[in-house]
């Protein structure tokens, strides 16, 4: 039989049995099989010979802002604040079009595929230009367009936003790799009215809703002194997470919060980068776990991360809980690298199409080197993914049964050019920002 | 001018003064000058084109061990006492021998410059076999040599390693890149005697003292019960501070200790990876800064890392300290790199020689690559190289005006041969563990 992709004895990981040799037949965009000697059985178009790799279900990053790019590095070490208002607010009003939010993702498309991140889940604005990149480079992603109560960006009002989600959505139907999604910034961006609505559109759609909860404590005092509850609690007393819903940071939850949470099926994008950055804080994950909330990881964007590295996350997530509830045991290297690829999944409700190595679902996949001095001696792959190995061990990356990436190499766009174009937008941000 | 080496137009980083595109001219192993046009003014044997390139001080590792290469992934996510007393002690005790220790410290010199590091301070025992490894890799080391109060390795009591250490040192005495140190293990494995004879003994020959302090939470309740004093100030009641120390970890300190490790320039080596994985905790640096105690960044092994990329231990110091203190513009990227390099040379008391990229100083300096997706945009430089860098970025290194990577492959040992008898110490070491 002809099939499309052959990955040739590679170390295949599963969550759910021992790690072993075998291939992985890929066909019509889907994993067809998993087991030994398939080369016996299938005529592959293309093999990709996986001897000392490690292969992995793509990562999936549940929270960012793919067309912030460019503001990777722009404006550190400052207060939270000052770093917004200061410096990317104006950029953003400055220089956000179209054109730009295309220019941008793409290179953000192509920095997380260079991460093997083989779906993103985003929130920024002109979702329909994002869409047009993330195809380009070939990344599955769920787009998520901006909801405020006021002006901004592609729209005067949420009225409008809502519709062009509609318009989008419908557009991009059958399309494989893109979906789009319901995201109202905040509960301080956005009124209750408009929250209700994009809570139905999203229902109304079947849409994912994808919102930022928490992320700073002030967002608590905030809310008990408007609201008189705390967040988490105002948005569940009308019903907003009734439906998918992606809560993106919600470090600083109480108890009655949690439970809210886990009843609810929320799932949680955690972006400890971002918030040890920008000095937001941390939470103890244990409580989250126990009352099983599904986790997942976010990069949040590069503007305050700064960087795409799952591995950087994984590891930096893991070793930090320990030491916060003093266990080493806590978050072992198996855990956190299923919450980077099926938590991930789980929380964009694709769970049963992608997140793991299984047949019948989509070939997300990445091939990991350890034939290299970082990655030797190798006892244990799960250990080694998460606390030895970075995004340089990546070689190969395949989306939707397509080679995107190959021996470090994207496929799909010329990197070159990429770069150049950022130096060109990198010139001219600084110039403004400085002046 | 005949010069050995011109790093020719690289973005040349200063702690004091302006980043610009400069060249830097190398002969005899030092830094002969930085300046612009260099090309016109000398005659280089060799010329590294660094268009595109950051250049910066090769990176000081304060705290290491560098046998324990072999170890890496051995056993992870194990209570500290179960991980030691089950797998690294027993291993350590079935296979440590001067042929291991030679093998498994080139390894560990190898991965040293992979990741920039171009110094490295040492705690093991066969410290004479770790410097032929290093010799042999073109790394600069300082070898602490284990002193306990029982019998372990290569010796049989405290007495005989002081006078192995006298021995060494003075058999590297003109070596350019080798020194040793004396190295009492931690206050509950060396007894007050042995520690004023391995303070003595440093002091009588000019060495460094590099010790484990307070680690763990457990040291200071045990230094309570058994010294009535927690244990800087045990240490310090009997002068123990009293020459160049280096305290690896100094995680659990009060006031009082923070006090005495600034008023005996005593240096702490940070091992910020290490101790969060291990759930030993981590301490706010704000204070120990205040206070002018000089900090460095120590990877501690790779049995406990799990790697050795100072990009991760700055980046993981820098935003942790941030959140801790609830203050984004504690550590900036530039302070956090002068740790990195300026700081451990501080430490280890060689400040004149290497940690920054001056006139008259010996050539150890790194060439990190901006021409990729990952490190671009760029704004800054510094930003860049702590936020969203790692060592894959790292292209060449030159140690003491020699060139031991070049374009990230290592120039004086064949990596592959490397990699194999990794795998083989793997398998045995495996066997045991498992068996």
């Amino acid at each position: 039989m002809d099939i499309d992709i052959l990955i040739k004895n590679g170390l295949i990981l599963h969550f759910d049995k021992e790690t072993q040799t075998e291939s992985i037949a890929i066909s019509n965009g889907k994993i067809l099989e998993i087991g030994k000697n398939l080369d016996r059985k299938y005529q592959a178009n293309r093999i990709i010979e996986a001897e000392n790799k490690i292969v992995i279900p793509g990562f999936v990053n549940t929270h960012t802002h793919a067309a912030m790019s460019y503001f990777k590095g722009l404006a550190d070490d400052l207060p939270l604040h000052e770093w917004l208002s200061q410096h990317i607010w104006p950029a953003e009003a400055k220089f956000l079009s179209p054109e730009f939010v295309e220019d941008a993702s793409l290179y953000g498309c192509a920095e997380m595929i260079k991460n093997g991140i083989t779906c993103f889940n985003d929130m920024y604005f002109f979702g329909d230009q994002t869409a047009k990149s993330a195809e380009k480079v070939g990344i599955r992603a769920v787009l998520g367009e901006g909801v405020l109560d006021f002006s901004a960006a592609n729209h005067k009002n949420a009225d409008e936003i809502l519709s062009l989600i509609n318009e989008m959505h419908q557009k991009y139907l059958d399309n494989q790799l893109i979906d789009f999604a319901v995201a109202p910034h905040s509960i301080y961006t956005c009124g209750k009215a408009n929250l209700i609505k994009a809570r139905d559109l999203a229902n109304k759609l079947g849409l994912l809703v994808h919102i930022h909860i928490s992320e700073a404590k002030q967002e608590i005092e905030d809310s008990l002194t408007k609201n008189g509850v705390r967040p988490v609690e105002y948005l569940h007393s009308f019903g907003f997470f009734e439906g998918d819903t992606i809560a993106a940071h919600a470090i600083w939850l109480d108890e009655e919060e949690k439970l809210i949470l886990a009843e609810t099926n929320t799932s949680v994008a955690i972006n400890i980068s971002s918030n040890l950055k920008l000095a937001c804080g941390f939470m103890s994950l244990k409580n989250y776990i126990d009352k099983g909330i599904n986790l997942s990881i976010g990069t949040d964007s590069v503007a305050s991360n700064n960087n795409l590295s799952i591995f950087q996350e994984m590891s930096l997530i893991s070793k930090l809980q320990k030491s916060i509830n003093e266990d080493p045991t806590l978050l072992p290297a198996k855990d956190i690298l299923q919450i980077a690829t099926l938590g991930g999944a789980k929380a964009l409700g694709k769970s049963n199409m992608i997140g793991s190595l299984e047949t019948g679902k989509r070939a997300d996949i990445i091939l990991v080197d350890v034939q290299n001095i970082q990655a030797q001696p190798l006892y244990d792959p799960f250990s080694q993914l998460v606390y030895s190995l970075n995004s340089e061990n990546i070689k190969d990356v395949i989306v939707n049964g397509k080679i995107v990436m190959l021996d470090r190499i994207l496929v799909n766009i010329d990197e070159l050019e990429l770069i150049e174009k950022a130096k060109y937008y990198q010139n001219i941000i600084k110039k403004f920002n400085n002046g």
